[in-house]
This record gives C-alpha cells, structure tokens and sequence, in this order.
C-alpha cells in the first residue's frame, strides 16, 4: 500500500486507533503510521492504559521490522503527548527516533499537553502539521475529549422502538421490538463504552444483565445503577458478575454494608427533591475517568437524564413496524408549547439489518 | 450526450417521463428517447389524457428536429401500448416510422397490452429488449400498475412527528414539527397524488386546504374527506375551491343534497358497523382512475386505514427533537402481543432540510 498524500497516512492512521476500540480506557483510541518514501514502515495503536502509546508501538514495529525511521514522517491521530502519565512523553521518543515529520490530526485537549507536544518537536527541528481529518479523529474519542474538556463523559443515550415510537406493548412485552443484527449492533455500542448505566425500574422489570455478548473485547464496561432510593434485590442479575457502583439518594447503612461486602461501591448524591442528582453523577463519572458513557433505560429515567441536560447523543433504533397503544421512549411532561420541545439535529442514519439506526445529538445553547 | 449503453439510454428515458410527474394521470408517466449511432435524436414524455404519448412525442420532437429515425432505436420507460385508447397504438407508429429497435424497461400491467406491444414490434420485424431498469419505471408509476393489477390506488399515508413519534402537543399544537423543507417536500408528494384523503377529525380540528403550493403544477389533486356522519360544515375551508369527493356511512337527503349543489360529489359506503367501508373506498377510488391517494389524517383514521389493510406505504418525516407526552401517529388499540404488530420494510431514507423522510412499505403476506 503506497501513501501519497496526508489525507491517505491520517485515514490509515485512524484505521490502526479503532483497532484500540475496546482496550485503551481511559486513555484515548490513538493510532500511528510511520511512512517513509510512500511506504509504511511501521504502525501501531494505544495499548492498555500504563502500557505504550500508539507512536511507540509503531517506532517499535518500524525496528521490528528492521526499518530506518530517520526522516520519516509519522502520522498519528492525536497531538503526540509531551508530559510523564503513566508512560514517558512520546514526543521525546520521535524526537530521539530522527522523525522527519509529524502530523497530527488535531491537538490534544488534555490541559497537560494542548499544543505542548506539536511544539516540542517543531523545536527539535521536524516539521510539523496538525489538522488533517480531525473530525474524524474527534469521533472516535468523543468521550476523551468531553471529560477533558467538560469534567464529564459522553453520554449517549440507547433506545429500541417502533417506528410510530412505542418501545413496549402495553403489556410490558417489548423483546424483540428490533432484529438480531440491531441487538448485536448495540453490543458494539455498550462495548465502546467505559459504563453502562440503567435505572432501578428497569432492574426491577428486566432484570438484566447489561453485559457486553457477542464481541471480541477484554474488558465489560462498568455497570452504573440509579436507584434513589436503594430497592435492589441482592438477586437482581445485575449485581452476579463484576462489582457495579450503585447511585443512591436515601442512605441505608445496612443494606450499603450488605451491597459493599458483595463487591459493589455505593456512590450517594442526593439532589433536593431526594432523587438522585443526575448532573452531579456525570460530574462524578468523569472523575472516575469514563469517558463515554452508554444509558439504556427506561422512559422515566430517559425523561429526567434529557430534561436535566446529561445526555449528549440519542442511538435510536427504530424497527420497520408499528405497535400503536404502548410505552413511549421519553417520558416527558406535558409541554406548554411546541417551541420547549428537546431539540436535536440528525447525525447519521444507517441501516442496520431491517431496521434503522438514528445518531442525534442534543444542541445545547450553552456548549 | 451520447448514448452508449441501453441503461445509458433508459436512464435518459426515466428523466424524461419524470417531467410528466404532475400531467399525466390517470395514465401513466412515461419517457421515451430515440438514438441513432449514440446521439440522441428525439425526445418526449406523455401529455395530459388524450394527448400524445411520449413515443409519438419524441418522433414528433425528431421531425421537428429534421432527423431521421429509420433505423435508430427507442428507449421506452414502459411497452409501447398497442390498442386504441384515447389516442391509436403507439406500436403502429414506431413500426411505421421505420425504427430499428426498441428497449422497455418493462412490459405493461394493463391487461389490453400486456406484451402485445412487444410482440406486435417483433412480429413487424424490429429487434425488441425489455426489463432494462425496471424497478425505476415501476417506482415511477407504482400507482397506474396498481390500479391496472388490484383494481385500486397505491395507498401512501404521510405522517410528520418528532423522534418519539409524537404529531402534536396533549394540547393540540402541531404547526411545525417539521422544517420548512419537509413540507415543501410534502407538497410535491401531494402533487404527484391523484387525490388526497383526509378524515372530518382533521377538517375539524385543522381546517386545512389539503391544497398544493409552491409546486409547479397545472392540476389540483382531487381532495377526498372520510365524513361517516356528515358532520363537514359548508364553511369547511377545503369545501371553498375545487369540488371535493364526501364519503358517508349514514343518509342525510338533505345534507347531501346542499353540498352537491355546492359542486361535491357523495359517496355512500357503509360498512356493517355504521362507519366507511374503507377497503371498499379504496375500490371505488380506483373505479375512478385515482392512481396514488395521499393520506394526510389524524391518529384515529390513520389507525382505521393500516388496520383495514388499505396502506401501502408510509411517508414518514421525524423531527430532530423530543416532545414526550402527545399524540402518537396511529391510534391503534392494545396489542395482545409483539407478533402482532404491523410490519413493514424500510424503503429509503433521505435527509430533507433538518428532518429525515422514511418511506416505509406494509408487508402483505397475500399479495
């Protein structure tokens, strides 16, 4: 494969960081090749988090591969780190390796390095230049950026409905409302994710697992309960595997003990109304380094993560059939007028086996 | 342009009979071009009923243009017809002007043709393909072969809702949910419609013209109103411009007798339960040449419709926002379970303005 131009060495760059898909948490899904007259000499991806970054994984299969990387040029997904984390900065590496060239696909957000790395090497004397293909480099680390620069995950919020918008019959049936390859499609979703987080009525009515099945991936993301008023039963499927953290608003020591010594943290943010403080939550997951968050809930708590600003990205499957009289996905109060409608705007729409995949994101003023 | 290919020249043939969109009915919109040695020679589409039809346009168009045709080969979006209608065969006069070929893109579902045009072109010793880009042809008169296949219209219901598919506010609010491209989008879909069916809760709680504006359009669809008791005011603003068609269930001499000497026709179709027989609207619709009725109707008859089996396609525009509590799209009773729902198949998506337009299709087992 021959690379002419920075557009063909970022895209393939990109290609290697989603090979990190599922490992590199919390640290970004970075990748980096080296190419040196239209040829890639090495390549590489981030690692799990206190082993190598992308850029020493690809200088690492350039020697590997008994290449010569002096004057090369390396293609890397992300502004290469110029601070010690839990590795060494990879700046100096690059600097120390003879690099040519960098390029960057955008700069780093991370307040510790922020434009430090790009000019660390540009005073070592290699050329360097940022912002080839950065929204595509954003979307896959949508929730690094957002903790870094918010303090808190990406939130992105799962629904299954009809198209006419009911998620369950009346009756409370609703599996399967979409089809299999949607189902498995949504497993890739929880899987990206560093948490999973539901509702104590949806423990309650599904007893759900909320694992991840069906796909290649080292890790389960974390499993996060609301449950104000801390009613879940030590049976629920739930609390079986790893540890959850459980979110509470009402103190019971007894059954706090109880849930401890099964494994699982109890996180209490009460709000005044004695529910459970939803924005206060998203702040605390961010400081416990979840990047992107995945909600699969009911309509309730759905309602009160929208109507309290927490959620950032709707994934709405909507499957080729209507149900009529049933549960909605959002239950929202009455609106006194259509102008304080949520509004959002359409990012992609796919067809995933029979059904439809929806990405709509939130447009918050503010942001 | 030159024409190298049959699918070359058929696609050409579709853009033409697609400029006959809003003139044609109740016949069928067709193109035909005529090429000689990869130029083309003549081009046409079908004029209003009783007018030429597109082949004896695009001979027409290559006289006026001085060329010969003898020899050349015809792109036709449909088998030439081959029985007196309004106007004489079309065969006759490709056969008479000396063309050497002639591609369909398929044969024609009106049981007076049905391959005999072909079979005549051949028989008259020139070289016949058809079934070159049929489904396009078939997309574009999917009404004109269902009436000539099932005696009835093609059935398409538009509905507008946000994305958890609410049409308005508890309150009743609707105007807008959609963007200004959608419903722009919309009129066109009204316009390419024989006729447009509405209930009287709509005429009651919208008052609407069902009228098309801002299309370039030299015709009005016929406008139908479901009225099982006759309840339409005479003040009713749909009832102030062209004549409309009512649709009842109980007599009322009286009633009847002034909206008919206001221009309205009556339609009396009772069903044993005292309310429209639909299905058997549906037939009479298709008696009177009505190609492709457009549904714009609240939940209740929307609900009747789908129910009854009488959609065929849903025309669907989501909003990119969340109202919660509403009214839905369909006003369906409770299903007893999943496997009972209403299915259907995702035909296309299409962003239009903000808004995303889904055209779904009902799955028939029977058909």
């Amino acid at each position: 494969m021959q690379i002419h131009t920075d557009i063909e060495g970022m895209a393939l760059a990109l290609e290697w960081a989603a090979k990190g898909m599922y490992i590199t948490t919390p640290n970004p899904r970075i990748g980096c090749v080296i190419v040196k007259d239209g040829v890639v000499i090495g390549a590489g991806h981030t690692q799990p988090a206190g082993q190598a970054h992308a850029e020493i994984q690809a200088l690492r299969d350039a020697a590997e591969r008994g290449n010569d990387v002096r004057g090369a040029t390396a293609y890397v997904t992300l502004e290469p780190c110029s601070h010690h984390g839990r590795t060494p900065p990879c700046s100096n590496a690059l600097v120390e390796a003879g690099l040519g060239r960098v390029v960057a696909a955008m700069t780093d957000p991370n307040p510790l390095v922020a434009g430090r790395g790009l000019a660390q090497l540009e005073a070592a004397g290699i050329a360097v230049t940022s912002g080839v293909l950065p929204e595509e480099a954003y979307e896959l680390n949508i929730g690094f950026f957002s903790r870094m620069r918010r303090g808190r995950p990406w939130v992105r919020l799962k629904s299954a409905a009809s198209l006419d918008g009911v998620t369950a019959l009346a009756s409370g049936e609703s599996q399967w409302i979409t089809g299999p390859q949607a189902r498995q499609d949504g497993h890739a979703w929880r899987a990206r994710a560093c948490a999973i987080l539901t509702g104590i009525g949806t423990v309650k009515t599904d007893d759900p697992q909320l694992t991840v099945r069906g796909i290649d991936t080292p890790r389960q993301p974390r499993r996060v309960i609301v449950d104000s008023k801390l009613e879940i039963s030590l049976d629920a499927k739930i609390l079986q595997g790893e540890p959850c953290w459980i979110v509470t608003a009402v103190p019971n020591a007894e059954k706090e003990a109880r849930l401890r010594a099964a494994g699982h943290d109890l996180i209490n943010l009460p709000n005044p109304a004695g529910k459970v403080d939803l924005p206060a939550l998203m702040q605390e997951l961010g400081r416990r380094e979840i990047n992107e968050l995945h909600v699969e809930a009911g309509a309730k708590l759905n309602a009160s993560l929208v109507r309290e600003g927490c959620v950032d990205e709707l994934l709405v499957y909507l499957a080729p059939c209507l149900i009529g009289a049933g549960q909605g996905m959002f239950a929202l109060p009455p609106l006194a007028k259509l102008a304080d409608r949520q509004k959002l705007a359409f990012h992609e729409f796919k067809q995933v086996g029979a059904d439809v995949r929806i990405l709509a994101r939130f447009i918050k003023p503010e942001e």
